[in-house]
């Protein structure tokens, strides 16, 4: 068993902000995040696959493979965008740094088996580095690849709260 | 003569997109970062100062004081902002990189006396990362340092462009 | 659940020298680390908390209690200090890295429900870097969480060893 | 328990290339990196060891031990070198990243009590960095411990395979 | 005047070894770098290009336009490729990491009017990475910019020396 | 013309204290560098070699004889000490960065002949990183490879001062 992680890369901006909140525990909470017209990184995901190796090639998975997924079902939506305007999950949740993992985890475990038919190997892992300070991991079992999407539970927990 | 370098770091939001130009011609000139809602990113700002040592202390300047004239001047407005609207300077200029590092260099050009009042040590150059890929530099020689603000003079090219 | 690790820095001065060793057997195990007027080191610390998201905020913990809890507890007493001489559990114990994670796991978790008193996010690990190439690594799992401190653990079996 | 993490770095060249496969099937699975001269890489290579601390040095192993036995068991045979045509192993096992982790993982387990015969602590992982964008990281667990060779089961399934 | 600098990447082998030179005196200079199989890097390529902003875009140069240099001029031909091999600059010269330095500058100034027909903004610098330790810097100056190639220049040295 | 620049890294200790400067004037200027009993850094060191090719072998200078001169005359006796005791010239000096980079750069100087006799390069600049926030630069200028020694001048500098 191997796991592979391959580096992506993505400027977008967002604005910490929550609907369930007045303004004063928006600005409370978020701090400078909340500043109105929102700000920017450039983040980090690490993208991790573990499987066994394939013993004629000595390949976990095609990497080109994992790079279509990535592209198409991230990058394509997230890179130069407004993460609250731009990107459809974020008109419920915050975009947090905790949110977009979620979401990307959420949204390559759908797309997995479309580009990975055959292969044993599974996504086992994402991290995203909101800056050289922030990263934010999501380990993802063997036992949790039936369970329902983290945004669904995310919604179902924002509604009981509201 | 010895040369400081000392790093800051903030993130902000930016669109790219000059009202001098139409929508085709932005889209065709910045690309992705024409994008309706902005995107954002880490800039590492790297603030050189040159000058002798002081021969008591071994210091060409004390850092506090560099860091305070770099909060004040410029981290107190940049950080956590959306370069567009929050910074004063980008409702004339398009607020790519290179015009943003020679906004910081003006701002600290000007403030300079006013933290470092009898030192001779000087600042000598401005460099900012936009991403790990691009960066931009402005060197400020001795000469040009009682020349007219880099800003002055392109507002009035863009006064003549227009 | 998610990981949020986040990353401070601090420098300190050290020796590694225990008094249970003779000078010889000092020297043998430390080699230059043992040299009598100490060295130091550019630390890098990476925290790590372990929790579920919070549906309103998306958020696993405030980070500026976070910072609130490292800088009281661990960097005011540790940032430009001797390490030898300047931190209590030092006297006994030998300021190997190693002993500087315990030590920080130890701080960290008696200090932990002062900060976070509502908060069912963990402490989930503590890295340190010692170098660019020497990293230590502690993992906090569940179960030890009511586990007596790493530190008297350690001062137990030194005695013994005595 | 602590896990000792120590970075070593190789330059190397390698061709992907497989005798099992036509040169078509070569040029798809491995694209560029079946260039027939080859191309390299500088590879970084973590190494980690997980065991309690020495309660009178505060080590979990001397790190000059371990050095030699990278540098005994795996420098001194992959930097510099061509693997395909310089390292034993890879005239079998086609030199991708993964396989080079797995062989590495190898070396160092045959070798460990001869550079550790009184040690508790064991080797806990190997992480490998092609580029600035590919890991690849073998978790060694304890029960794995006395499994047979991560060669050896490769050859097997190469040799069923064929 | 504004110093844009991007950084490019690609993984090449080489082999360090002089015709002119003994099999003995070859061994004696390059070391393990003349090892016969060769080895290899990850490339680290910084391409610096000075001018003023245009005053409407706020811009040095777009960068798609260097890419596209930089990819067909450069990229294309050394990419997972074997220098000695198959770069045709290499068959006269040996590819350390100097000549490489100089090749690349070369080519980039041949082709710079072609990309950039109407702009002011020139090539300065160019800077690689062989290592985290090595790297290798060519300044040009704007005096040089009508010098002869680099490349005729050292062979003709060769010639003169052999 | 290329310029060669190779890395180097050795952690010290330091103590920020001038005895021509009162206590409450140290603690003033210093800050938490002046704490009495020191504290630490992993510097980085910069070495920058400046000449021609030499058209045989394509080299500016062999790096295993910089090595040689950089680990005599700098590293054995920085690496793993404390500045203030086990540097004769921090006995009159601070060792602030600034003054460390000084001492590194006339001690490379003075040694440069023995170590590269016939060659026509030249040591062109230091730089030296305090942490990865902070770095100070010597640029050796061919003029000034004639001038007194920079550790002389400053201490002709503090006796005129004291």
């Amino acid at each position: 068993m191997i796991t592979v992680t391959r580096r992506y890369r993505f400027c977008a901006s967002h604005r910490l902000h929550s609907e369930l909140l007045s303004d004063a525990e928006n600005a409370r909470v978020f701090g400078k995040c909340n500043n109105p017209y929102g700000h920017g990184h450039d983040y980090v995901l690490d993208i991790s696959v573990t499987g066994e190796l394939n013993a004629t090639t000595g390949l976990v998975v095609r990497l080109p493979d994992l790079d279509r997924l990535v592209k198409t079902e991230v990058l394509a939506g997230f890179a130069y965008r407004n993460l609250n305007q731009d990107v459809a999950e974020f008109t419920e949740l915050v975009p947090t740094t905790e949110n977009v993992a979620l979401v990307i985890a959420d949204r390559l475990r759908k797309g997995w088996r479309d580009y990975f038919p055959y292969s044993s190997a599974r996504l086992s892992g994402i991290s995203i580095q909101e800056t050289e300070r922030n990263s934010f991991e999501v380990v993802i079992s063997q036992s949790a690849e039936s369970a329902p999407s983290f945004i669904s539970k995310l919604n179902e927990s924002v509604i009981v709260n509201a």
